[in-house]
């Protein structure tokens, strides 16, 4: 006899109402993913993160408690959506904690004004997919040759171009687009540096109005888009999401982790796709742009972005010796990812270096001209992996370390992305030691972001709240200071004055955190500057890449000793230096050939087993530095708050 | 209210025992295409050659009888397939006469042994795709460049191979098969003249024993190919089967207007894909070879079923002025015409010359070494389209011409094609003028095929039964010779000697016929001599290729005209040239390249519009030929039967 199929459920999710249906016994979590709705999900579904909280409103699920929620959560009808298995129809909330807000990748940079970047310069304006447009003459009885072979002649005679071979792509609507465009035509050619000029598409009449490309910075967050005008060599429309992986793990680590599950790596090769259609058809609706005239694109990513993307087994990224597939990316059909673009279309990929310096870097470094200049250059783009590159034209170090998640508000009680309500500037009161705190969007605190952290640290510090050690001093006279389940913590703001109906602190755990992520950045720059004879203060230019780079205030950096000590006016934001050199490469055939020399020019150093990066970084767990003499600048006022 | 959906019938084919379903109101000869059963349909469905039937066994069809079915048949429930619609469930048996017949093409060639043939010289055994064993050192903390950074240094250190591009598809599997192997790996790369060396495949382990290709011939009727040991240059396996596009009409023009109906270019493509797929089954099963280690395959064909193969519509191929979309065919991937094989696999296709004259005879000539040497040869393809080639190693002119189908067997009277039962052998007895019959296979005679159409006519003008206008000489004492409906005839079987319960017979219009497509293939001869300012007496060696030129009797086909009359150690018979020319391609890329130089340095002549050319062929419209001078070797018989 058959077996009966189980029983179908009808979920719906809120806000949104998305209805969607299940199968009894369904993860919640997964039926969530299918139907497209986020919640956040720091450790992937593995239910020990406590991040993915949903309200289950009507209906009845199986979920046991677990450690990380709160009983009277509990019997509000709170759940963890990744420990909710489905036994009827059901409303599901997802609760604001959970949801995406789309503030914080939509927030303005305080990046320098292009014009006064540090740009690549010297090269010459020519796409790597060109167009041209030939008149054949329409073939006879006494010169009936085939119409590839008229199509070639006629390339070679009227633009020089001999040599070129041809995708066989074109060859199904060529004889149709030679007499649609009454033997006038507009040939596309891609140049490759390792296969010479390929023809990809050939269309009717003269199309070379209808010039246009993408650039994209594919990174582990957010997804940030370019519709280029390939005549005009402008930005006709932008565009950012989150990417859609973020719904199967927050970092990397958790996205290789989900790749290795059975169909796991197509599934989020599909989701970063869908991130990346959605904003095409966004952008080409905002330019009025048919996607059909788009004729290439640009990618920078990091590495496990890249594989991810591609459709490359992330797997040797993250196990030692670290090894990535590719570095040097041929370029692929955008289509044969899933990208929903012409056949003809190639996607490049800006090349990386190792498993976690990435075509993001490579496409800062190309876009700022770092390789091109004397000028001994510091590049730092400060995340969850710090990447640092130190280098000139004559040769170029990479490394990567890992500074944890605190700058993203990771590890940190009451730590958040840069959205509305997160606590970002700060003050204190050296006479009663209370602070002034100023949140994004000036929306009641929720919790403090990255950057507002180092400017808490700094501005404690050079008040005396806090020592050089990251512990608070205890004799501080202000009921703002007291004892909490994580030890000495200071109060920011009180429960009646945030959104969150909860004193919102920073302790003695979450300066640990930040002193451990800062000094690892730091042992970086200074590891990388030894392990070629130099020394942080020989940098004549740091570059800072980067939507949370950008957002740091240099001087309490410097304060806290997350960016060394140097002259003010050395250092630099360029932004979003991935997006930007990405750009630029759409642009230029010389560009697309440098970035290949860069990846090929920079040595990376692994830090993780390196000795030396070790010793820097225990004498890097004090505010600013172990070595005082480091950090000449920042003085600090021992007395504390009186 | 819904649409009631029409009723499903049951319809089983015999022979074979085939059985699917159809619906009410279709067509039986669309229902036996889709089940894969073969009808003859020489008009291809239109209804008008009467080549369709079948018996109806059991069940109603709709289908009303037209002059192509006589009255008595239709009686019997004899039906034309292409003018049925079903009515009920049914059991149809297709005719004898309307299956296909494989001993036509399993047929033994009188070809020339390989060794005493007219061969290309002076070529490396060197294949397109070639396989390179690496042992890679495996990445070490030291070294850890990306895996396939890693692949191109060891194989520029290893096999001096540099400046090597990657196809894109190698990437997902890369990291795996290097670790699968312990670092060593073959890499099969493609070297394409244009696009240089390309890798298109990474296996674990030393798989260079396991390297093998396919040659094949794609004919209009039938597909032959050949399993290729690349290692030892040995065909291991061959095949040959009807292509499957018979179903669709039995000659180019009627492919090209069956592609030209909606979805038809697909069918087409499909049917030959289909039948290319099942021998690539046959011949690997044969051999023990997996076809996944065939590294690539070399297809030889004429313009139309090389467009029909890679979906390119042949719609121009027979509109004036006759323009194939593409001669210098670049390599495709086997898979994205269907063919079953793996990702990386290409094909490539022999060069064409013009719409009708294609890769089979650029193949023939290439195998052939004509354009290695100062013989001046004349190369003969006999066929519906006849195609001639003139050269040596300093020039070439090639023409097609239009023979009509004689030489199959069309337009005659009870013309079949070469197989069991077919007259091919003939004398007669200038005594009686009564004939002795050789039938193939030596089965009671069915019907006469187009080189024992050629024998008969020779002995007829020898022995004065007929005379050089090919009319009957009506004062011969025979009853074998007698006014029938077309005219006078002579009766080669009486009925109750045959298969067909009818006398066979050859009548003045059968000869007409045989007149008009040997005078076209002479003219041609002697048209493309002339443009060149050479005679047909100068050709110092005559080449027949396929497989109707090999089975032609020389003396006969000379007394008849319709080969020039030359000494008779100048012609040589090299069987299926177009095969072989794929198989030696398939060994080398010197060969590959010499193909494409033929396909360039061969100029057609379009004999069509060519008024030289019909001045030549009223000239040729006599038995040998109006000038006799031309045919000094053919004396006649002026006396006739006594």
């Amino acid at each position: 006899m058959a077996q009966a199929s189980p029983p179908k459920f009808n979920i719906r999710f809120q806000p949104g109402d998305i209805v969607t249906t299940a199968t009894a016994g369904a993860n919640l979590m997964a039926v969530a993913i299918d139907a497209g709705v986020h919640i956040n999900a720091s450790c992937g579904g593995a239910g020990v993160c406590g991040t993915c909280k949903v309200l289950i409103k009507e209906g009845q699920v199986e979920s046991e408690r677990t450690k990380w929620l709160p009983a009277k959560e509990y019997e509000k009808g709170i759940r963890q959506a990744c420990q909710c298995w489905i036994e009827s129809d059901l409303v599901v909330e997802v609760l604001p904690a959970s949801r995406l807000e789309k503030a914080v990748i939509y927030r303005e940079q305080q990046a320098t004004a292009e014009e006064s970047l540090p740009l690549v310069e010297g090269w010459s304006f020519q796409p790597p997919a060109e167009k041209y447009c030939l008149s054949l003459p329409p073939p006879t009885m006494e010169d009936n040759s085939a119409d590839l072979t008229r199509l070639l002649r006629v390339l070679r005679q009227q633009h020089n171009l001999g040599n070129v071979w041809l995708d066989p792509v074109v060859l199904p609507g060529l004889a149709q687009a030679l007499r649609d465009g009454d033997w006038k035509v507009t040939v596309t050619t891609l140049t490759d540096d390792a296969a010479g000029v390929k023809i990809i598409n050939v269309e009717p009449g003269d199309t070379r109005k209808k010039y246009y490309s993408l650039a994209f910075d594919i990174g582990t967050t957010a997804v940030r888009g370019q519709l280029l005008d390939l005549n005009k060599g402008k930005v006709l429309a932008q565009s950012i999401e989150y990417n859609q992986q973020i719904s199967y793990g927050e970092d990397v680590i958790s996205r290789i982790v989900q790749s290795q599950k059975a169909g796991g790596l197509k599934k989020l090769q599909k989701a970063v796709v869908t991130t990346v259609n959605k904003m095409i058809g966004q952008m080409a609706e905002k330019a009025r742009v048919d996607s059909g005239d788009i004729c290439h694109m640009v990618v920078a990513a990091n590495s496990v972005m890249i594989q991810l993307l591609l459709g490359l087994n992330p797997k040797h990224l993250r196990l030692s010796p670290y090894v990535p597939t590719v570095n040097i990316v041929p370029p692929v059909k955008a289509k044969s990812t899933g990208i929903e673009l012409g056949d003809h279309v190639h996607l490049y990929a800006l090349p990386l270096v190792a498993s976690y310096v990435g075509g993001d870097i490579v496409a800062g470094v190309l876009g700022t001209g770092i390789y091109q200049r004397d000028t001994l250059t510091l590049f730092i783009d400060i995340g969850t992996n710090g990447e640092i590159v130190i280098g000139n034209k004559d040769w170029m170090v990479t490394a990567a370390c890992s500074a944890g998640p605190t700058f993203e508000g990771g590890g940190i009680k009451h730590g958040m992305i840069a959205a509305a309500g997160a606590i970002e500037g700060f003050s204190i009161n050296p006479d009663d030691c209370q602070p002034q705190i100023i949140t994004i969007d000036g929306e009641k605190p929720k919790g403090i972001c990255g950057s507002g952290l180092i400017n808490i640290a700094a501005a404690m510090l050079k008040a005396g709240v806090i020592s050089p050690n990251g512990k608070f001093n205890t004799g501080l006279q202000t009921d703002r200071l007291r004892r909490g389940d994580d030890g000495y913590e200071y109060v920011l703001a009180y429960a009646e004055e945030t959104q969150i109906d909860k004193d919102i602190v920073i302790t003695e755990v979450d300066l640990d955190n930040l002193i451990r992520s800062k000094a690892a950045m730091y042992a970086g720059y200074k590891t990388l500057a030894r392990s070629v004879g130099s020394d942080c203060a020989h940098m004549q230019q740091v570059i800072l890449a980067g939507t949370f780079g950008c957002n740091i205030d240099i001087e309490n950096a410097i304060t806290i000793g997350l960016l060394p000590d140097l002259p003010r006016d050395r250092f630099v934001f360029i932004g979003n230096g991935s997006l930007l050199g990405a750009r630029l490469t759409s642009f230029s055939q010389d560009l697309l050939a440098d970035g290949r020399k860069i990846a090929a020019m920079m040595t990376n150093i692994e830090l993780s087993e390196n000795a030396a990066f070790m010793d820097n970084y225990m004498a890097a767990l004090f505010l600013p530095h172990t070595h005082a003499e480091d950090f000449p600048s920042v003085t600090l006022d021992k007395g504390g708050c009186r």
